[in-house]
């Protein structure tokens, strides 16, 4: 089975990846680009019956920094 | 209006990074994980009437290296 993780910073959390990006788009002559965020997106292919609650485990204990970055897991 | 854009490296290009990431959750004690792949997600917040098309060529000149990532963007 697969899975997808998203993994992005935290409203309120600065995001100076997003910031730098939006500020190239508008460099680069794309207007109208009021805000970006960046964040990660992970692709696990798991075994077969393995339950969101282990996806959810590998999240809390690896794939994301709970204090700045949420997360959302979609069983493909 | 929202868009959202994954930048996920093509197959058959080497992706450490989700390489780094399976060991790890080998070594944490998660049992079969196959494979491991990581790519970025870029949520734009533009201008209402943004059309697709102009979003794909944000893709093309700025947020992927289009030799070895993809991309998939959807209207939120």
């Amino acid at each position: 089975m697969k899975a997808r993780v998203h993994v992005m910073l935290k409203n309120g959390v600065l995001d100076p990846q997003g910031e730098a990006v939006k500020h190239a788009l508008g460099a680069i002559g794309f207007a109208g680009v009021d805000g970006v965020r960046q964040g990660k997106v992970i692709e696990l292919d798991l075994a077969d019956g393995t339950d969101e609650a282990t996806i959810g485990q590998m999240c809390e204990k690896l794939l994301a920094n709970t204090v700045i970055e949420s997360y959302t897991i979609e069983v493909l």
